[in-house]
């Protein structure tokens, strides 16, 4: 799964080598996970490392090790960095305001899992096959023999098991396991991790989740589920857009459903579109045709229009591209 | 984790020993998992082997290899048999009506992880470490050298995820993973599992989770959720008692809940109840209370009464036990 490799980045650093670490916007478990994993790595090696977040750092992740250490990057700030590492990210867009980094990086190094990865690196290392950026990241500090500890462990751990859908999607392998099996070896905490990222949802979500199940239309007899969340719904449970994102997985795992879709309000000239598949249909393909990208089985885009206008657009895409 | 045995209960088998293997009725994937693996693998040594169920096959596991040579077991069924292996089961008096095989055997073997188990068998293998009853199965299986196949390993792994939340509970080791990742190198198909476990779900039963949880009453400061089915409600939603029990799941997954209680009509003078813990409180305390039992964190009782009587007793025992 892994061999040693010919050219690993990290053996690029030295002490006086100045790294910036990032990751996408809406960040989840694994660009959290990596972000911070490979940030306590390489402060190992280098005096001047930078963790960066250009979004809000979610709450439901504030048990991650260190995560204070995730600075929130201005774009005043002056550093010229040596190296800049790019995690978990398929698209230099998806960096938001942080992506001017990369104009004041000599090397950027972007390591990542995703199919539609634009290699906009200088040195971009692409492993389809990985669960998870996390499973690269600790192949990276393993080749390197950079020894493991138990936050780095606990950050690993973290993305693999919420980028697997706790190792469930097809993305697991066997390795997957192996990888965690030794990440446990680091007496991680799994009762703390699977408390805060499963069972302590604030009861607004769970309420919007009963509300939005509820509400819920399906559609192309009975393959395709739409669930859609207008900004005054959001207002009206207290309940953030990012936190919204896991009702559509729930509409996914309906019987006979085959693509599943969250159209999220975000302003008046666009709607967020999350797209969920269970089998054959690949919904990255559907994302790339509005411009949007991802995974055969998680995808997702942003479409210009109204709620209804963006609805209508996919569901006449749906039936060019897959005959319903 | 696991030396060879000194007496791996497979040594005393021949091809002519007449074989019995049971498991506790109200299956779940440990069980079946379990029972069916084992079997399978001691039809490779044996003749004469019968897997018994003493309950109704659950639909949902019929994605199970060779879920067909499960037996019904039928009370005037005459053999005798040399070995009767009983697994995941605490108690004989679990085996339902199957309990009545164990005088029509010679040697009786009880493969375990429960704490509670009697040692009813002749031979009693116990492991409270182990994360499931399958988990044991994978260990006897390797001790004696007996090889796997991708049947046995997709029981085995259904049993072992089913039985760890998906390797989310604490009895998920290190160890677990490592066995995990020995199954999927049988190329077991973890797609059609995860859909079957997880991905096949009647639309029904999510609406019906929809409306409950809409219905839902928060109690004791935030620190109670109770769920109330009336029987109305399942008809109404068109579905079976048992199958509305993992709604209990998500109310013990709301921030601040520390028990969750789902009572459900039974008959006019009976409330069956579910009790769920998520950290300091044994609710296995306050089934017993109620002639009741199981897990700390899990267990249940028949408690007599209207559901608004039954709930007003176990307020009360509530206030009583912890003085909320």
């Amino acid at each position: 799964m892994m061999g040693s490799m010919r050219n690993n980045p990290l053996s690029l650093l030295n002490i006086n080598s100045k790294v910036a670490i990032l990751s996408h916007v809406s960040p989840d478990g694994d660009s959290l996970g990596s972000l911070i994993a490979l940030g306590l790595a390489i402060k190992k090696l280098c005096d001047e490392v930078c963790i960066f977040r250009n979004d809000i750092f979610p709450g439901k992740y504030k048990f991650l090790p260190e995560y204070q250490q995730v600075e929130e990057y201005k774009e005043d700030q002056p550093q010229i960095f040596d190296f800049c590492f790019i995690l978990d990210c398929g698209d230099a867009k998806r960096l938001g305001y942080s992506e001017v980094i990369l104009n004041k990086s000599k090397k950027i190094i972007n390591i990542d899992h995703h199919v539609s990865n634009t290699e906009f690196g200088d040195i971009n290392l692409l492993d389809t096959n990985a669960s998870s950026t996390c499973e690269m990241v600790y192949n990276l500090l393993k080749d390197f023999q950079l020894p493991l500890d138990k936050d780095i462990a606990t950050c690993l751990y973290t993305g693999i098991a919420t980028d697997t859908g706790n190792f469930v999607y097809d993305n697991t392998t066997a390795y997957t396991h192996q990888v965690v099996a030794d990440l446990m070896g680091f007496h991680i905490d799994l009762h703390k991790i699977s408390y805060h990222l499963y069972q302590n949802k604030p009861l607004s979500s769970v309420k919007l989740l009963a509300h939005v199940l509820n509400h819920m239309e399906i559609c192309f007899d009975g393959k395709v589920a739409i669930i859609t969340v207008e900004d005054e719904l959001l207002k009206s449970f207290n309940i953030s857009s990012n936190d919204v994102d896991g009702v559509i997985n729930y509409a996914r795992d309906i019987e006979g459903i085959e693509i599943a879709i969250l159209l999220k309000e975000n302003t008046n000239k666009e709607v967020k579109v999350g797209f969920r598949a269970k089998k054959d249909v690949d919904v990255s393909l559907l994302a790339g045709k509005f411009g949007g990208g991802g995974h055969k089985k998680a995808s997702g885009a942003a479409i210009e229009g109204t709620i209804e206008e963006v609805r209508k657009k996919l569901e006449e895409q749906i039936t060019i591209d897959l005959g319903w």
